[in-house]
């Protein structure tokens, strides 16, 4: 039996779910559909018929997320293959595809978006087992969604062929107009793409070199030259920045006369829009979904998501994003046009579109909670056996105090312990550094105080981030 | 010339405009509609007509609120009579001619709502002018505002005569339905009922003694039992609670003889709901009107007051209002339902009903910034020379940073003082004090750390507000 490798590709910057979604924190790290996050389900739900732990293609900026939240779930060691810039999904499946038969295998890849949500995991668990006799025939399997209405938003996949089982794919089609999508409906034979895929290593491979060899060389290039850092894999920038960027769709699967497709009816969405997810959630008698903290008086058919508490009152058809430092209202039919919102904030350079209030760190996350003339708060998170860099700022002094865990303050020559509702003084100009030794958490409230509280007032000495 | 009285009514609670109101901080502390707040401008508009300082009557539990927003704009020696209960505008106008008269004066009373709006105010200024001399006289004369539409929120009161100048009273009608609002404006000579009086105090006290004497013997009773402490005169609670509640219209104007009323045209707007607001509010050209970090996509006729950034995307006609703890989004011709989110609120004992964030105190506020499992973060303003009680914690720790300003702190049995960028530790269990020495506001940040962190731990040893 041919081993099974999971390719979970974490490509997404995720700028239609702002503001949950920033392009330090998309889609794929938030847990939108369950407990999880939709990394994490995604791994979750291949996790019992993999035959190794899975290859993650991120983009490099994300490395500390992917790592972390593979360890939440116990993924021992998994391969996450950073690409430096992103070149879409040929040259990073090709990547995998070279990382995957480094040892001498030939898997079957089970290429996935990191993004997606599946109802019925175990339908796709049997329709993978399903289409791998194909793909270890050779065939490059996809597999296609058996539509539940007109959509527009999708490619569809053509196939010939009746019964169960994988078919031939006649042609990959563009997004239809809604004509167009109702008469493949009516049809019949047109499959949503969905942009999984299954098919040898090997396969992949060879069909990259025949119809995209300058790709295939680059990319191998890339991986060659990887540099190798604990799980981290990081592509050679030089030789993938000079890789074109293609989607497999276009390099391979439209042009392969190995295509095949399996139908399959899996409860499966691309939450790619807040109506999207209004779809796939939880809906109360008057079709509102709603997240945390809501009060919805004579209002319908709205998305809610609260982080504070948010109160409706008369509206119909809306979605209502509540974040620690954004709100989104739209109307649920013209959420497509979040990402202008996201695309003028970039315009004005500012922070929203790429952060959270809540910054995550290699060694961590801060949270600044709150701002004021001559003060800020700020929450801070480090992990156990981190460290941030030694340090010092010229106008601002700092004071902590230790919520939980234990903290270890050097403050220029002093090293001392700081535990739970213990706090202590960093001075203008003193050398400072914070670590936790511990092997919980460590959680504290930072209060800086000064003239001059911006991110640029600080000297480091010394980082074992390289930031120094 | 007879004295002019400013008497400032500070009654209202003003749930129409939650989140933004709340019970212990409603709409008249609020600068709605400018940089003042509304009494502040309900002030400043007659101030230069005032023969005195104003009479203010107010809830008790606004007292510290109406004695620093007047502070704040330099009005020396205001006469704040505190209700200990409601009692509507009939006994709190008795109330306040009774103290008017106390000096042995029989001054004109401008008794004025302090939550509305009044664009014009030197029109307003000529007509109180225009109507001082029928006041002088005897008359109890109301201003009626001109009609802009068939409004259905207002009282209307129908006056014969034409030509400028004050005219008889016919009659106070209800709030009339839309085409009884619609004929009202199509026959002429009916105007909005605005609240605000001009008239002599003896002669409102002879017109209520004919017709309610009960309520003018109680609320005498309750003024000439009522204790001074500063600028506050706080009725007697026992006398005021046995005083009958109604309004000046009900118990004295619609029985008169000696009603007249002076048409404006002043720029009048209650703003009594959200939709109000937006109406006097400026608006750009796709008609919203907007108050803070507001980004709007193809969205229009709305109305926002954003704390954080908002962002409206192909909305149209909506009111989005978002505070430190709760965000209303409502249809902008359903605002009146906001009342029940609140009744909402208080049904099931949630402080979103009556407080905000932050908390007004007669030491100055704290604002609860951060919550977390074993933390809590508040900003603490203390007024110069106010102290908190002396005070301790059985389970949490407290640290103090100075901000701004100079803290006196106590410890056990220690007193010392920090500046701005020091801080100090308070033990589980030590009494301690917090007083601000200086003559400007103490800010600081205050972290708590411990596993149970409610407001009810606490045991208070002395307290200058009489809370020990």
């Amino acid at each position: 039996m041919t081993k099974l490798q999971p390719v979970l590709l974490s490509g997404g910057s995720g700028t239609r779910l702002w503001p949950l979604s920033r392009e330090a924190y998309p889609k794929q790290f938030l847990p939108l559909a369950g407990h999880d996050t939709m990394l994490q389900a995604t791994w979750q739900r291949v996790a019992d018929i993999a035959s190794a732990a899975p290859i993650v293609v991120a983009n490099e900026e994300h490395r500390f997320l992917v790592a972390e939240q593979l360890r939440q779930i116990g993924v021992p060691t998994p391969s996450i293959l950073l690409e430096p810039v992103g070149r879409n999904t040929a040259p990073a499946i090709a990547a995998a595809a070279l990382q995957a038969m480094s040892g001498g295998d030939d898997p079957l890849l089970l290429v996935l978006p990191s993004d997606h949500v599946v109802r019925d995991a175990a339908a796709f668990r049997a329709a993978v087992a399903e289409a791998s006799a194909a793909a270890e025939q050779g065939a490059l399997v996809t597999f296609g969604i058996v539509p539940t209405g007109p959509e527009t938003a999708f490619g569809y996949i053509h196939a010939t062929g009746a019964g169960p089982g994988v078919r031939i794919v006649e042609r990959f089609v563009e997004k239809p107009d809604a004509a167009t999508a109702q008469s493949y409906l009516d049809l019949g034979g047109y499959y949503w793409n969905s942009g999984m895929f299954l098919f040898r290593a090997s396969r992949y491979l060879q069909e990259l070199e025949r119809f995209r060899p300058d790709m295939l060389a680059a990319t191998r290039t890339a991986w060659e030259r990887a540099s190798h850092d604990g799980d981290f894999i990081r592509l050679d920038r030089d030789a993938f920045a000079a890789c074109a960027a293609d989607s497999i769709d276009y390099a391979v699967m439209e042009r392969t006369d190995t295509a095949q497709v399996l139908p399959v009816d899996i409860g499966w969405n691309d939450v790619g829009s807040w109506s999207a997810l209004w779809d796939v959630a939880r809906r109360d008698a008057d079709g509102n979904a709603t997240l945390g903290d809501v009060i919805a008086i004579d209002s319908r058919n709205s998305y809610v998501h609260a982080r504070r508490l948010v109160a409706l009152v008369g509206v119909d058809d809306l979605v209502v994003v509540d974040t620690d430092d954004a709100v989104l209202v739209a109307r649920k039919d013209r959420v497509q046009q979040v990402k202008d919102v996201v695309a003028r904030l970039k315009h004005e350079q500012r922070s929203h579109a790429a952060l959270h209030r809540e910054v995550h760190r290699p060694w961590g996350s801060y949270d600044s909670v709150d701002v004021g003339p001559r003060f800020q708060v700020k929450r801070i998170k480090v992990k156990p056996g981190a460290r941030l860099s030694l340090q010092s700022h010229t106008q601002r002094a700092e004071h902590w105090i230790v919520v939980s865990g234990t903290a270890r303050v050097t403050r220029d020559n002093d090293v001392f312990e700081l535990h739970a509702n213990q706090s202590t003084y960093i001075p203008i100009g003193a050398k400072h550094r914070l670590e936790n030794p511990g092997s919980e958490m460590l959680e504290l409230i930072e209060v800086q105080s000064g003239d001059y509280l911006g991110e640029d007032d600080i000297v480091r000495y010394d980082d074992v981030y390289g930031r120094a």
